[in-house]
């Protein structure tokens, strides 16, 4: 029997349980590799984007941001939800570090994707590692509000191993970012 | 002004849109730093743990399992939500270690949290590096379908940046028992 005849879960029927402005609620009835019924409650994410932007010193653009599921400020990265499916995730990237921060970038490399949670989002976000950066204007939503800064990309490695930043999308892209700079 | 106050959403009233047996989803108007009013759609979620368990020899034990939200079979590590709220981390770790592969391990080494999606899911996971491994019988509930294989950390780590493995707890946990083992 092949891997996926052994683990593989068949779509029985799909109900939308909730529709709204971020998150798409769905519950799937499924039948199990032994014939057996389950249910798979699941959100129906898009794409994201986030980016290491690494300043000639070997400082990293970073943001802090009060994140409303956790309640408190946390630590983390640029990034943002592509604006369609359409959109390139390469060119969502950089509008997103050119919203947030102000900044464009003229080297840009592919840091791989992550997918935050499999057992229940389709969302993967597309990583990238920005260096050459120039500041221009910033341009936040009226209605977003962040705190930007730099720190060293040891820094941020020495405060991800004891546990002082736990965001998954930075603890991901920076220790990748970390093996690319020898850090 | 401080930077909570710069940044603090204020919750005005929460609504429950959906309480499954895996997600529960709210919907709440929120009061942001500028006076504004908006919504956070978002899942109140409970806490889950991670382990990545590594033999004498520098194998990893991972798993391989299909996740319906992603429509494939990934590569990831032992991993499972915590039996209450009650229930410690360290010993949900055990627990799910030993359920899923049929290992108890000596040496247990915390590595940290991970918060997979900031903006919409409550969830952490405690992750742990495990060593001293001893397999024993697996207990595999009726429902669940996971191949157990071994695999060199080296080897991960080079899957882990050639973006061919992409669960975001994995990276992450990987790439920090990594940095322990100077690999």
């Amino acid at each position: 029997m092949s891997e996926k005849e052994e683990l593989f879960e068949e779509t029985l029927s799909s109900e939308h349980i909730y529709d709204g402005v971020l998150l798409h609620v769905r519950r799937d009835e499924i039948a199990l590799p032994n014939g057996n019924r389950s249910v798979r409650e699941w959100l129906h994410q898009g794409r994201a984007v986030c980016v290491v932007p690494v300043t000639e010193d070997g400082n990293v653009i970073m943001e802090r941001q009060f994140r409303y599921p956790l309640g408190r400020v946390i630590t983390e990265i640029p990034a943002g939800k592509l604006d369609s499916p359409e959109e390139d995730p390469l060119e969502g990237a950089k509008r997103e570090l050119r919203e947030e921060t102000g900044i464009v970038a003229d080297n840009w490399t592919d840091l791989g994707e992550y997918e935050p949670a499999a057992a229940y989002t389709s969302e993967h976000i597309y990583m990238y590692l920005a260096t050459g950066l120039h500041q221009q204007e910033r341009h936040l939503d009226e209605d977003e509000f962040l705190n930007v800064f730099e720190a060293p990309l040891k820094d941020l490695v020495e405060d991800i191993m004891a546990g002082k930043i736990t965001d998954g999308k930075t603890v991901c892209a920076i220790l990748k970012a970390a093996r690319i700079y020898g850090v």
